[in-house]
């Protein structure tokens, strides 16, 4: 088993070092838990709501930057998964995240769909997330919105990944009495239809007026969500068999991936 | 305002005549309700669980059988999607579909993602669903498992869908108290990711030991259930605008479509 833990923290807007001290202490808390895998919110070390570029600017980290340092300490022997704004070496800003263990950064992936105002402040990533073949499982990082195109998701369950880790911010929108957040229904549809875990990480606290889903969700292979956060911040955390995620067959002639008609598509 | 129905009926396997004299009713009742579309179970003329290829093969029919005739006329000025057990000019047997309305056949389908023990009786369709232009609106025509592969429903909405009207048989799974089957929650998932309506017409009554979901459900561009079945035989019935199909912009900087990162996939 694979414990999976998603910190659904508060970050605050433009306040770098405090919030690398809550997620580095978020990280440990996880990890005094058992934790395996830690996932953080997107942007967990700038906060979202930017006016402009420029105030994105003031609060960019590269990749080398000492603040991963303490997210490093704390995550021992455990993966973490966590966003952060990026000052890459060309100048540009990017909505990134970085997966990284005790031994150091593993990869640093830079959201490929960008999400309304984003648009307006960061550069698109050029390379779609890749597998990483990590101490804990085989790991797709995505970044919120990311979430949303079955045409990566499937590529990756394709590539083998058992767990997609998605730091998210979702802005809070209206819906039925009952359901689940719209997100959530298509993080659980993608986790059914390529069985792989999910587990997406989203923030709380309002910022600028802006609210969020804090819709947090760890969800299994089968696509049911097996553990959630409530409102306002707090630690999620499940178990996960993630050896299942190798066998694709639903039934003695289902295969969910040799099912595709890629003669076809 | 787009008046689409689902009718859950219970075919009997094998009882060809009966199936098409219960569901020609079905359609009768639609229309009379003021139905725009009808949307009927995935061979629902035949019957699910045949043993073998030739229990199959006699309840087949071809797509120029007079049975057909019995729904156009039931249909008058609505358009009818129906599931049904073809015989082709081949020889083969195909698991398909007929979109029809009072003027005649609009279209046939045959299913192209073969769920289970269809793969020892059906030959898979070797063409994609394509998106009818209808006198009441561009439909999709899919057929159960078909739906479970975004590469598909993905495709129909960026060639202009704006309606997904799929007959489905789908088998009773197990799911956790309060959630919506998993086949329910793709079908959601996928009217949101792609801004299309999606209207799923299951099927009731045990057959040779099978129950189904009995999860028929109305879906709106939002991808909320806005109409379902309870268990047992039954009409179901909502209104949709699909004009609102039109518009992928969700916020002023998020367009569903045009996000799609094609210089990657």
């Amino acid at each position: 088993m694979t414990r999976i833990a998603c910190a659904q923290i508060a970050p605050t807007l433009g306040a770098v070092a405090a919030n690398v001290e809550l997620s580095a202490s978020a990280i440990a808390d996880a990890v005094a838990q058992g934790a395996d895998v830690v996932v953080l919110p997107e942007l967990a070390t700038s906060g979202y709501m930017f006016a402009d570029a420029d105030e994105a600017r003031s609060a960019a980290l590269r990749p080398t930057d000492p603040a991963f340092d303490a997210w490093r300490s704390a995550a021992v022997e455990a993966v973490v998964v966590g966003g952060f704004c990026e000052l890459g070496d060309d100048g540009l800003l990017y909505n990134s995240a970085v997966a990284l263990d005790g031994d150091g950064v593993i990869a640093t992936y830079r959201k490929t769909h960008l999400w309304d105002r984003e648009k307006l402040i960061f550069t698109r990533g050029s390379e779609l997330p890749s597998v990483l073949r990590t101490r804990h499982g085989a790991i797709a990082v995505m970044i919120c919105y990311d979430l949303e195109f079955g045409e990566v998701t499937r590529r990756v369950a394709v590539e083998g990944a058992e767990l997609i880790a998605a730091p998210v911010n979702w802005p809070a929108f209206p819906r039925p009495e009952g359901e689940h957040a719209g997100e959530v229904i298509t993080a659980m549809s993608t986790a059914r239809l390529n069985r792989i875990a999910v587990a997406v990480c989203d923030r709380a606290g309002e910022e600028r007026g802006q609210l969020w889903t804090e819709g947090t969700a760890i969800i299994d292979p089968d696509g049911w969500v097996i553990a959630d956060a409530g409102p306002g911040p707090g630690l999620v955390i499940a178990d996960v068999d993630l050896s299942r995620t190798h066998d694709k067959m639903l039934t003695e002639y289902v295969d969910l991936l040799s099912d595709r008609r890629v003669d076809l598509y």
